[in-house]
């Protein structure tokens, strides 16, 4: 399998790219790695290239600020757009980048293209759970408006990705709303239960915004703007309670003391809460794997997104979501 | 002023609410307070009467897990259904209730009525902020789908609430969204900026969900679908963060020596994000003044809704609403 790996994309390229993928490229080698980017940055941080290892040269390069669309358009030969067209090609398998998420999707989108039948492609990253399982929550930025049957194709993806790269028997599927019962939410939510009750996939019904960390469900569905609102409010209250926590902790001599002993419990449960340590997220729907990995990540993050993506193409992810949605029609 | 109070709903009722009213009706005499409720219930709560409290007996009573609109409009006797028929009759000036929240919406739609060109009224409660002030969004929960004009009504009433409640001089409105810039979100989002903008309120622009806490703005405007898991999301994670650090604390003798140097700063933060402190919601839009009471209401806090009622009538909270709703028209 041949994974290209957007060289220049993250805010750490390309150092942390390029050693992510030497580290990758050693630990498997069923794996055949591609680094985009330019040669003349990326050759000299490749001193000793293992042989399954190799770089494409690509001229220029997506920043973050660019407009994602505008810029996947133009800019065609930016390492992303680059990346994306060796999967469109067939001549990659999959594509990881850490560069710019809006132009990320734009490049599945438009370069790579959706698999026949999906209507809207997903972003699906992990949330965070508090007994550090995670769930999968999808869409949770491709799409601001989405359709109930925009939201069936969700389910079924993130079950498939659940169950094939996961290894979950049985993924639990949840539709997040605002109470529990049947006939809540408003008209999208409404119109979405009762094709995800009859949809292919085990279906626990609905799920409550302030349940998500106990990790009640495997796939949380939801559209876009609903999903950004979600992560966005659990990574700002985390984010701030554990502000005023450090505050409380550096107060005093005696608190800075009795900070001391409770610190590394504390530290451990902070980071099982940071969706950074949960892995890359899959753009679900487009036909081909197309992985993003965070904006800040480490050349630890990049070797764990290469794993991801070998989990991924070695259980023909792709494949069984194009069976999936076409045995659904 | 005459404040109907609904004396058997909530948690705690009747006790606490004539406790509640009782402690009003003696530190303010320019009050006149009707407790609505089954009179063989409340007349031995009241021994000592004062002067401004009065019963008003109704039969029957709406349960917390009674079909909203159902219940009010068969249960004609319930003592919630009876206040809103005072302040439609013009009997009270203001309702009072920590019952069936979704009943209350319906009492206030059915049996009170909307101002003359509000479409959909709001439910606006305060959302707790780090700094203790907190923030009045809305619509948390009275409508689940919500158009462009709806959110600009929002707006509009919040903002009022907050100069002639709160006392502010010049409200900051938010419009949640999932990005700060103009072009950022869904197609409600989108069609409701340029609405907020024109509009005779000091708009701050796009709120991210996770700048909520660090309250930027003094009212933020979503539909009651996205309210709910704004809410939702910020409870959820500061309710399992906290009971994660308890359990971090009391993991040896050790810990719990430290935590007891800690608990006195960190209890009083974690009240300070405790959203029932921060009073009841009123429901804006309706022609007289409801005012939702938490379910868990205790005596204190029927008396500070009380105070709230108060403030509210006394600034003309809905004459203002309904002039600056059709000065805008």
């Amino acid at each position: 399998m041949r994974i290209a790996i957007d060289a220049m994309g993250g805010d750490h390229a390309p150092r942390a790219t390029v050693e992510g993928a030497l580290t990758a490229a050693r630990e498997w080698n069923d794996v055949e790695l591609v680094l985009v980017g330019h040669s003349e940055k990326l050759e000299p941080l490749l001193k000793d290239k293992p042989a399954n290892l190799s770089v494409h040269h690509a001229e220029d390069v997506i920043l973050a600020d660019d407009e994602p669309v505008k810029a996947v358009r133009r800019k065609k030969d930016a390492s992303m757009v680059v990346a994306g067209t060796l999967v469109k090609q067939k001549q990659a398998d999959a594509m990881i980048s850490a560069g710019n998420t809006g132009a990320l999707m734009a490049t599945g989108l438009l370069v790579v293209g959706r698999i026949r039948g999906i209507e809207r492609p997903a972003l699906a990253p992990m949330i965070p759970t508090m007994d550090g399982t995670g769930v999968l929550a999808l869409d949770l930025g491709a799409n601001m408006d989405s359709s109930a049957t925009n939201l069936l194709q969700y389910a079924i993806m993130g079950s498939v990705y659940r169950s094939k790269v996961h290894g979950l028997a049985k993924p639990r599927v949840g539709l997040l709303n605002v109470g529990t019962e049947e006939m809540k939410g408003n008209e999208l939510t409404k119109a979405a239960y009762p094709l995800l009750a009859e949809a292919p996939i085990h279906f626990v019904g609905n799920v409550e915004a302030r349940d998500v960390l106990n990790g009640n469900c495997d796939v949380l569905v939801c559209d876009g703007f609903v999903g950004n609102i979600l992560l966005k409010s659990l990574e700002g209250a985390a984010g701030a309670i554990f502000s005023a926590i450090k505050e409380e902790f550096t107060r005093s001599f005696t608190t800075k003391l009795a900070a001391a002993v409770l610190k590394p419990g504390l530290t451990q449960f902070k980071k099982k809460l940071d969706y950074t340590e949960h892995g890359g997220a899959p753009l679900l729907g487009i036909d081909g794997l197309v992985l993003k990995s965070h904006g800040s990540s480490d050349a630890n993050a990049i070797k764990n997104a290469v794993r991801q993506a070998r989990m991924a193409l070695q259980n023909d992810l792709v494949a069984s979501i194009s069976s999936e949605i076409s045995s659904g029609k």
